[in-house]
């Protein structure tokens, strides 16, 4: 257990040479431009915890000692302390977290630190590594996910009945509730939960063991290790399992999906909260001013986490760049491969607690809400469905109508503040009773089957939600959909 | 049942204005600029469908009357026959397929026709048509992946002891056998069934019944018309399943990640054709010459489909800009999301296609990859394994075996040429047992465990995989890592 | 000038075997797969273009007799009228434009069409062609860029002092006016003009006698065959010449950002016609309906613009994976640079027209306009200015009429609508003239420099613009910022 | 000049409020989520340089007084100093750069520094920035890219007639020398140095004095800025001048084709390095090892850079994602304008200097590149050449060759080893003098034309190169094409 860090140790010669095949050290600028330790570090947990199971299989299979597993144990217990105090000193000359650990190993226990990478590759190591980083990361998104549902179950539960004008082409459309609005966000949401668990299995496979490329001459036992970090599998290939990112494109597309949902209603919250609309106010504490204009407050969170969502893009479409046309088994580019999967973790779940702290803040107008029904003729399709109830082919109604809302743009006047006699010179099948379908609440009303907008259904949809959430406490990969 | 192709029916007055709401008739490059029929009546027969149980569900549900749904599904069966023969008359001015197919009802049979529409919108409706053909064609690419398998296993399973030399950063590295080469194909393929079928879920939930974006006032079952079109649930809330194409990323991510496993394999190919490598000899069918070098035989195929994966990955990117910050509920920009879509489609198939009738093609050179193996060093690791077996710790050895590779280089002759006194002189742990580890069959023979290159371990995984292409018969969606 | 069409004719032969080579015929698969004729014929004139130049200049070097030029001018001109005129048959296994148009000419003219290629390949070929088609499309949108700017400097004189809120954040800023904010996107097409100009030179160069890669064996004058097709420069490196694609990146970045400053404006006209803007009317002609709702108008034009913004933007995507990391010279993957490179002239082609057609209908809602300024108080970095001259430095300026902002929310009165007393309150700097500077014509006035929003600046600037579309009658590379 | 940091200071109270309109403070994770100074403070001197030019002219138009600004340059000189020596504090608290330099002047002169920011606004003024910033990092970028042509010219003259074969689809085609391989890269980066240039100009120029987006009410003289930063022009329309981001998308599309180029060339490299092409080799201190391979030596560079391209190319999708659909004038999405085109400037940066550094080190195999030149027939384009001066049309004699080639195939021999009789055997056309045509020097002498391969060529061309090389030393805008 002496310290051999003599100059036979190519982790600390690596100033004077790679090792014995090399004939001089590596330039400094090959260095720095190829060095990863800077954003891999990181992932420093992860590559300790692999190495402690490939340590104890190791013993296991008889390859190294006990006291070796022991000394490996010791040495990164207290790397593990160095790195939490922010004590642990990382050199871009060891290019890497996988060679600054193990330097450092075998600086604190020699020989048995020299024996650690005995049947493995930093190949198999990296693979492995960003699979546990990710996974853990994964389930802190799913958790926020869930945590951002929550909110905005809340808020649809609140405004179940609150009007609004639904909008298609932003043109106004028919009325729905805000409750009713939010729920849609909330099914977005669900689909990004179901995804995340879906990759996540493929995320959840280990490759240790592959080594370099063709696996190793030693009798190593890759289900233990698997066993040991709480892999679901075993990669069945050594080739595919050093050369395997697909997991980053599947990662980065449902990252850019959650970014997408985000942006889309940050484009609503940005236009509810202009003069112009006016749907919601956003506390102070949400919005930021200008140095010029002293009136100003701008929704910035939206704002930003809209331009964010352009970056995870920008990062799903570099990696799908970075992997194709890419030869076995594994190549330098795919060094590449962490940082679009580090800053799309760090943006997504940046985005994702701004907006569990802020959605509770909006305060929808109601008044105004309301008010923004009365332009657009929301209910012009409840009274072609009134007429198709009366005996009239939907589609001479839709025509019928047409010419009603018309008459009414040049009236000035709502559907519902049109005289009875003037809505029957259209179709003598309009009766009194028309008016009933005239009416912002009757048209709510109305929607009432499974996904429509009626404040029972809102509140049906409230139930279900609160029901998941309390299933998941349980089980975290119940679903909407699961069986 | 009289045909009411009168002025009053929109649908054919469109030259005139668009409905009763409208002054004028759409300008004519509007038309051009903004019409879908060109592209999207590919999915006629999802449409056709969908109206079908559209009508049987108003049915049932006394919307429409027994004579009327009898009616719809005679005008149906005309149309359908129509477009089969080639005979269908579509036309830019009515836009796109639903409004072609419905105008085409109407003139057929009448009034039950301008009924169809009721309680459904055009919104509902292309969601729902584009799920059900999208659905169609997941099932095709699953069953393509699985044929290209097959045929890849079969060459594995030839080839399962041809030495070549693995590869890391285009260096040789470790020799592997050709057959564990193509497994790692097989490996990609599996997760790329695996993808096709946890997102098929997602697009198989039906949208029909949200209408415009709100629900409708009539009391239809989304339920019944959900199963009739085979649908696993029912989207549940009506903003959201209008304005979602979550599944549009979904696919074309998914869809890339096959054309960037294509993309790798063409890469190899072409490379391994390439008169340098020699690896491989492609029959002439598969290639195509110059119109200037009477010589030469392109691989044509490879590197088309390594060019088409940039399109795919374009795409993919297109679809990501088209979604981001789109406000609820539905806006005309998602007409955009056909087309990108369909060519995903076509391209996977295609390349699918191509690939299953080329693989079996191809024949790799053994003596040249033998050969091959000569160049490199491959089992240099296998020396450092020796001598850790002999007790010298991995980091030592690795370095040890460097330097004797440096002097190798220097003898130009291959470490199994190398004379025993040479390389005693390097370490004295090393013994005549030595060049058994020196050989490309002792260094294959000796990666024998889970996913290593050794010939048992190929022909043991060319196994696994006949057999579950065996319980694919039965059961579809059966894959190597489900329980 | 016999017909040669026998069996040694590889052009007809191509069901046979692609040449001598060749021990079986291609694939069907293959030739489908890799075939370019249907996307490539468009570019028919232009190879035929190509290959006049290219045959006289051969005629001048001596390689071919005056007759086989004047056999080719005639087959040529044959086979230009028989494509005008729709009967040219384009056969795919001929695969593409190139190989159709020889073999109908060789089956025309007999040999000299068979001595056409000589001294060429197809690689210098497609080059060739594809600039020449790109070079006229590119002028093509040069001209409309130009019809786009006309359109909107007629708008912006009509509206030069016509008031509206300014927007930054979505926020109600400062006042600006209706043409200044038109000028804004003809600075911007601007800059797309100057883009296409410069890009313009790069793709102005020929490629035509690099041949395959290395040059040719004949004495061939590439200045001569340059000038006559009017390329501005010869490409000065063979390799360089068959493989560089560099303008498909150029053109799509510059045609991206049309599409961009579009989708910018598309997203404003949507929102203005939004009935909670109501900024702007457009005729009945520019929008489509609703097949539910009867009383929707939907501005389909500016929605479908801006999803076609994605389009091209995947396209540019698609374009640099296609090139990043080919080797040199020639790869069939380059046959995937037609159809982006297409697609996105006919998209900005297309978009172009909509709105040189659109923009002129577009009615801004005066009344609108200026009352929507009162909401917002968009005069308050007026005050802060005020403050400013009376010896307030900006900071404090900037924090007291927060203040008083604050005070006017509360009372819900406009900064002009608040008493000077109250006014006063928060600063004794304040004085009767303080009123002056809170209306908005004072606030438009007062922003007289050099782009400012000024009505004053404004027609100074309609001024300018309509002097350079005077100088661009004369030159068309005339530019806002050329000297 | 006192220090008036009191609660007034909204800098300084930001704390409290951001201004007075705010009744709470930011919340900290919105400050965290919003904060741009982590990254823009690397814009620092160019945000001093704009305050000082904006303060001049303040002064000039009478604005603030001589002492203000003689306050403002001795606290900016000492700010200044401040960062250089690494002790200036950045406080998130202060958003960004702009904040926190204003903030520092203010406590270091009091007054004055509250006085700087009239007149301009943070919208001007990071536009401003930004311009400025990246406007000397092209300067940068030019400088290598010239740098980098030159290292390339230097190995073209020393290897003007090393043959080589010249491949397309990786298919031996015809000779080529490695002289002139090496030119065709000095062509692409001599078209990225005229992309840097045309765009240069539309980076330089000032958006200085549009303030927040409709111009200032205070006297300024927006041309005086603009001609004291050196700016080649004002932006002529405010709105345009805030929110324009154009020469983000042109810069970034510029990244992307000079990484595309290094890409294309370390593809090349990496195969070449290959054992199976060996065609160069690359001294020990530009390659690393391997952590469990000891014979490796990794082209470690060429891979990262390859990579590296795919990241560029992500910057430029995201940039256009994040300007698509923008009204104008500005809205915070554009603060992530800044890390895409950093990233890029660094990595292009980075990447050209590795690659000046490397290039020199490469060593061209020349026996081996001969010896290469022997598979693929190298010369069959010569034989048909040949055939064509006896008289043969071109697609005949492409036919009559490759059967000679199939014939060689079979008797594995080359051309030029095939005897005459035997050769005579398909054409009585074919004489003795043959095999002058067949030998690969006398197929590159042959190719002696613009552009061609033949040594002659490359050192002409070598020759113009160095003439640019000196032309710029006095005109750096001189380039290969310009007048």
């Amino acid at each position: 257990m002496a310290n051999t860090n003599d100059s036979s140790d190519p982790l600390h010669a690596k100033n004077k040479a790679w090792s014995g095949r090399f004939s001089e050290p590596v330039a400094d600028f090959v260095l720095r431009y190829t060095a990863s330790v800077n954003f891999d570090k990181r992932m420093a947990k992860a590559d300790i915890n692999g190495s402690l199971a490939h340590a104890a299989m190791l013993e296991k299979a008889g390859v190294i000692s006990e006291q070796d597993l022991a000394d490996i144990r010791r040495g990164m217990k207290q790397i593990s302390e160095e790195i939490a105090a922010g004590k642990f000193e990382w050199q871009l000359a060891l290019e890497d977290v996988h060679l600054n650990i193990e330097a450092r190993l075998t600086s604190l226990i020699g020989d048995a630190g020299k024996r650690l990478h005995t049947g493995r590759s930093r190949n198999d190591q990296v693979a492995t590594d960003l699979r546990l980083y990710l996974r853990d990361e994964i389930d802190g998104i799913v958790a926020q996910l869930n945590e951002l549902q929550k909110v905005l179950v809340r808020v649809a539960e609140k405004e179940s009945d609150t009007v609004m004008p639904g909008f298609t082409h932003m043109q106004v459309a028919q009325p729905v509730t805000f409750g009713h609005h939010m729920l849609a966000y909330v099914e977005m949401f669900e689909r990004d939960h179901e995804r995340m668990l879906d990759l996540r299995h493929r995320v959840n496979r280990s490759p240790l063991g592959a080594a370099a490329l063709a696996g190793t001459t030693y009798p190593i036992d890759r289900e233990y290790t698997a066993e040991l970090l709480g892999f679901e599998g075993v990669m069945q290939n050594s080739l595919d399992a050093v050369s395997d990112r697909d997991y980053g494109v599947e990662f980065l597309a449902a990252a850019s999906l959650i970014m997408i949902h985000i942006s889309r209603l940050s484009e609503e919250l940005v236009y509810w909260m202009s003069q112009r609309f006016n749907f919601i106010h956003l506390p102070d504490r949400f919005t930021t001013g200008s140095s010029i204009m002293p009136q100003k407050k701008n929704p910035d969170v939206p704002e930003t986490s809209r331009g964010k969502a352009a970056r995870v893009i920008g990062e799903l479409c570099a990696f799908c760049v970075l992997l194709k046309g890419l030869p076995l088994a594994y190549n330098k580019d795919l060094q590449e491969d962490k940082e679009p999967i580090f800053d799309a973790i760090d943006t997504v779940r940046d985005t994702l607690h701004a907006f569990i702290e802020m959605m509770p803040g909006v305060e929808p107008q109601r008044d105004v809400l309301r008010e923004a029904c009365h332009a657009g003729y929301p209910t012009a399709t409840d009274l072609a469905d009134y007429l198709v109830r009366k005996g009239v082919p939907f589609r001479s109604a839709h025509d019928i109508v047409g010419q009603i809302v018309r008459a009414a743009v040049e009236m000035k006047c709502g559907l519902h503040e049109m005289p009875l006699e003037k809505l029957q010179s259209f179709s003598d099948k309009i009766g009194e009773d028309v008016y009933d379908s005239l009416t912002l609440e009757g048209a709510l009303k109305a929607r009432n089957h499974t996904g429509g907008t009626a404040p029972a259904q809102v509140l049906r949809q409230v139930g279900l939600w609160k029901d998941l959430f309390a299933r998941r406490e349980k089980d975290p990969s119940a679903g909407e959909y699961s069986k």
